[in-house]
């Protein structure tokens, strides 16, 4: 086998090993029985060891090494096209941060997740913050620890963010979240003082789950989700994951009381499916066949739940069929009220529940206290009380409790620094993409009112989802736009929305 | 790490390995989207050929050696106790049996038993045998090629079936089934005579697939199914898997005008899952923690299927909830009439429905085409009518096409070759263990009647489960009973039964 041969079938066995814990994950998260915990949290780590093992083992280095300086990322060989040196360069990025990594602390670092996120789903469940700030308090050292391995950020945050956004820097965010802030701030107060204008209690009568199950199934099926090659199920938390292209799996949560949570969470999950679902299979097994980035991931969920299942046009189409399955609840609702109320901007504690517009001070605020953590050693034993005050200053809301505050998200538990970004970073790719995908395709809102969301969904997966990791974030960004990330078109996008909703002159 | 240590640490990954193949499996059969039957195959294919690895890889290999000579088994090491030495000795069989495969030949196989398995299901559904002659007849190559490696019988089939039922020989299952069929086949055709006696359209009548769901679920949680550890879904055909001790899966199959196949099942699978909750956890890993054939798994899930689930002391108990269950559909049928129907014998076309005594000569007929098959070079293009006259022979019955002939069963097509006879030993061994846990319970018809199994339960953990594959099944069963396994304590108990249920003189 040639030394490119030699990579690939590498990889490929590193990809059976990726899919297979996906499958682990997933079925933790959705049907292994409760006593299992302790046993699963050994699979998991040792399945991650492996692939790990597999990863910056001798075969795969020693070929990398013919091709490539595993230091510089200078290609040795002259003969490779375009697609395969773009191709190498990623796999060289993978390894290199693949093998500053230790055996033993992958092993380490994957049963502390396990044993963490278990300890914070208890502490979350009883309000218990002190429970849980040991097992913190190690995953931020681990953390710490992890980005003086990684190397590749000009602060320990950096390098934890470029693992999710690749080149992407804390100051470039920061530079992002400072012009949205600007604009967002003002809007948010003024929709506060119209906000009597729209009432949201339509959405929160009894609505039988099972109905709403299968209202969300309907959707999936509209934007495309392919369900011999996907499905969906229930868990504690929405989440999507892929075990491969052939076989990606959302689930959503149902709530009696709360019409608005699954029906987003459903196509917010099915916009990152769908972006699995597109990836080219001939890649499948190296990076070409991967998502660019988090960011561009989140781009995807945010497009098909904000900018299609949250826009005017969508519910001309959807509004008959969801009448249809709840008319008592829904009989004296016009679209148009039913449009409000889901469009509805209140500032409120929990992220996943948040508004649009809302939504971002949320994400800025975790952006900030991550920094804190990672960058600044701030004790983790404070943490609520930070929270809380960074909530006030915000959003003008203090959360009643820690559950509701900073015990809410799974993120930290597991690891996960320098991810939360990528959320609002995912809001402003998906405005830029949308813009142009409205230029590009004809008659876009007429098709959605017919319920035909094809042309959207061809347009992402000849420009996005076909292409995997061919080109960076940015890159795709400006080939696609003409122009680089920007927080104007996002911005303008929620102000034109809300001036409508809320009637703001 | 001494060598027993190191021994344990590369056994206890293999069967970090074995749980996830596991799960990759149960998946399959449940959950997992049709599209994605090739990716599967790949991942599972690979899984099994890291485990073989492991299982033959230096590290194990070298601690093996310091203890033990690999090619006669002879200890190297005097200071092993009883239990040490047990341990060692198994874990020498299974390397033994796992070092004869090449890896090549192992990652082979299990290719081609995935890509036979799906030709079968194919052929099965369109009744077409010549699609899945090719993928079988390859099949059979692969296994005289196995039984070669594997070289521990005296016949290759005899290499083949020493993999489910260690130490058991061909020879000595003819024997066995040579007694069984000398007065099987006297008392079916007595039965046979006088079958007008009992009716069995009660049982086929409509059955709300839910409520048969609910009613088993409450079975399996009675006779001590521990759902914290464990979880039953649907799947085509029933099975049971064990991901790891504390995460047990059953499966069971639902048709609404079938009543006593779910049923059976249920109680049939929840016997597999008893054993597999009840195997020593402390021992998990290792032979110890292992179940110690497929023959005693089996007596298990006959035992709670037949013994236990067949038994007018059960009915007395579950008769009432079944009725408060369906109480349109058995208002008229008081508890005799119901057990009689439940009882009923007929030969029939399928093996997974056939009563206590056709049973064993599907198994039979399977014993001796599989033997001509590994054997005698049998052409497997003249199977379906070698199986036809064989069920003529042994059943006075032809079935209606290949598809409730020759194709009903999974097994050949994963290559699953010296299996059947393991579901006859299991009837014998399941009836000679409930004779001797009569004597040492007392009460036990009484107990079954009030709906409490623990007593049982209890003794299967204690003399059984919690032995794992500490003792050979040939001494368990002289441990157990004071003597070795005989076809007569179960032929005595179908006769006594059966003169009962159909007033035989």
């Amino acid at each position: 086998m040639s030394a490119r041969e030699i990579i690939l079938k590498e990889l490929l066995d590193a990809s059976h090993l990726q899919g297979v814990e996906a499958l682990l994950s997933w079925d933790q998260e959705t049907y292994m029985p409760e006593g299992a915990g302790a046993a699963r949290a050994e699979q998991v780590a040792y399945i991650t060891t492996l692939m790990h093992s597999k990863l910056v083992g001798e075969p795969l280095k020693n070929a990398l090494e013919e091709l490539i300086d595993l230091k510089t990322g200078e290609l040795r060989i002259m003969t490779l096209n375009d697609r395969e040196t773009r191709q190498l360069k990623e796999i060289w990025r993978d390894y290199r941060q693949e093998a500053s990594l230790p055996t033993e602390f992958v092993s380490a670092l994957a049963k502390h997740a396990s044993v963490s996120q278990q300890a914070w789903v208890r502490a979350r469940k009883d309000n218990d913050f002190a429970f849980f700030e040991p097992f913190l308090t190690k995953m931020v050292q681990m953390q710490k620890e992890k980005a003086k391995y990684l190397e590749v950020g000009t602060t320990d945050y950096d390098s934890l963010l470029d693992q999710f956004e690749p080149d992407m820097t804390s100051e470039n965010v920061s530079l992002l979240f400072g012009e949205i802030r600007e604009r967002l701030v003002p809007l948010i107060q003024k929709i506060q003082e119209v906000k009597h204008r729209v009432n949201g209690s339509l959405l929160t009568k009894e609505y039988d789950v099972d109905k709403q199950w299968d209202f969300g199934v309907t959707m999936l099926e509209a934007i495309g989700f392919d369900l011999n090659m996907g499905r969906q199920d229930r868990s504690a938390h929405p989440f999507t994951t892929s075990t491969h292209p052939t076989d990606v799996r959302t689930t959503t949560r149902l709530r009696e009381n709360d019409l608005k949570s699954a029906l987003l969470s459903t196509l917010h999950e099915g916009g990152h499916a769908l972006y699995e679902q597109g990836l080219p299979l001939e890649e499948y097994g190296n990076p070409l066949g991967q998502a660019i980035s988090l960011g561009i991931h989140e781009s995807q969920s945010r497009m098909w739940e904000n900018l299609v299942g949250l826009s005017p046009a969508f519910w001309r189409f959807a509004y008959p069929k969801l009448q249809a399955k709840f008319p008592d609840q829904l009989r004296n609702a016009d679209r148009d009220m039913f449009y409000a109320a889901l469009n509805r901007v209140r500032p409120s504690a929990i992220r996943v529940e948040a508004d649009e517009a809302t939504y971002n001070l949320h994400i800025m605020l975790r952006f900030e206290i991550e920094k804190m953590l990672i960058n600044e050693n701030f004790p983790v034993a404070e943490l609520p009380q930070l929270w809380n005050e960074k909530m006030q200053e915000y959003l003008g809301f203090t959360p009643a409790n820690d559950t509701e505050g900073v015990l809410q998200d799974v993120h930290w538990s597991f690891g996960a620094f320098g991810y939360f970004p990528t959320y609002t970073l995912g809001n402003l790719y998906s405005v830029q993409f949308f813009n142009q995908a409205k230029i590009d395709i004809s008659g876009i809102d007429e098709s959605f009112a017919r319920g035909d969301f094809s042309g959207l969904l061809d347009w992402l997966r000849e420009h996005i989802h076909t292409k995997g990791r061919g080109r960076k974030a940015e890159e795709l960004v400006v080939e696609l736009t003409g122009k680089p990330l920007s927080a104007k078109p996002f911005m303008d996008y929620l102000e034109e929305k809300y001036s409508k909703v809320y009637n703001l002159s």
